[in-house]
């Protein structure tokens, strides 16, 4: 039993002995679910002679809007490798957004696959080239963002690497767009990921304003 | 018109050219959705002589299972500048996820507030302090995450910040977590932001297994 040593307050208290002692995929489910929900975007590059790569991430996150910038967290050693190689070396990438209607191909691209096979290929989706940008979008995306590498921070913790760029271009249907300038993501039929294998639905609940004390 | 420079092809075409010319909250609500869905998490925090502090993030992100990290960004120039001092000061902090139930106070606690008001007391949040951690948990949340400091990344290209904790302690009902150790978000009412101001609740679509080639 996982929950041998955890106590019982009012709720369930999983503290450091317990998390120690915890079989070791079980850990990973309970560690990526409780951050709360994540982004799902398509994370298109492709090497100096154009061979292409496409692998799904649930940690795309903003940092800042002027100029754009958004981050996300890769793990080099492992499955990332490739995406990271590429971006290292061409310096561009782009984020597609996961639709509801591709779900099952996208987290296809999570698997393993060697470094000759593309996963546009292998998980049955069209390479676009938009306005000379050199790394592949994602024709069936509805929101694609063309992005430039800016910056790079190896988290020590762990040897995960937050990789942080700047947006250039930005391809969607201007439908999407509310009056205000946000994105309808709910409109675009954007998804939202748990953990590592669950893909969602968010509907809208409410909109606020700025809130001052 | 924001869009005067933008091209259309078969999307919306939005350039460098033209986010430059783009109103100001227009530009930030644009970016601050386009990157998809985010967390919700109330982080709590405490200075030397406890007096507290409790703001929302939509910034939370999974870094590494074993030994459990997670982060967020901030902004310490802002409203989150006492989040920031209080870590800093006491190396602990709590991550409480905002619940359908309660998304208007949540997104209160997003006022700039004085440093000698407790969004806890002006939001209508009860404190807990759960097993001798001196960072506050919030009563209401269903997921509580006791968080302890590990280390931080100034993001160069607009001077945020990465902070990365470890996962001390976890409080949560036993009925939320699946035999595989994840945890169901939506039976624990958790909701996903888009943008600062819109809180939306994930139906679930699919969950798949491991993907092979």
């Amino acid at each position: 039993m996982v929950f041998n040593s955890i106590k019982k307050i009012d709720m369930l208290h999983i503290n450091s002995e317990s998390i120690d002692k915890m079989e070791s995929r079980y850990r990973a489910n309970l560690f990526n679910t409780i951050s709360g929900f994540k982004s799902a975007n398509l994370i298109g590059t492709a090497d100096k002679s154009g061979s292409t790569n496409l692998a799904i991430f649930n940690s795309v996150i903003h940092i800042g809007a002027n100029p754009p910038y958004l981050g996300f967290i890769l793990r080099p050693t492992t499955v990332d490798r490739h995406t990271y190689e590429n971006i290292k070396e061409t310096g561009v990438y782009t984020f597609n957004h996961v639709h509801e209607s591709f779900i099952e191909k996208a987290h296809q691209t999570s698997a393993k696959y060697e470094k000759n096979v593309s996963e546009f290929e292998a998980c049955g989706f069209e390479e676009e080239y938009l306005n000379k940008f050199s790394a592949p979008f994602v024709k069936e995306s509805k929101i694609k963002l063309g992005m430039q590498f800016e910056e790079e921070h190896l988290i020590k913790s762990n040897d995960t690497i937050l990789i942080v760029g700047k947006v250039l271009n930005a391809y969607l249907d201007e439908n999407f767009v509310s009056v205000d300038g946000s994105v309808d993501l709910t409109k675009a039929g954007t998804v939202t990921i748990s953990g590592l294998y669950e893909y969602l639905k968010p509907t809208k609940l409410n909109k606020f304003g700025y809130a001052k004390p």
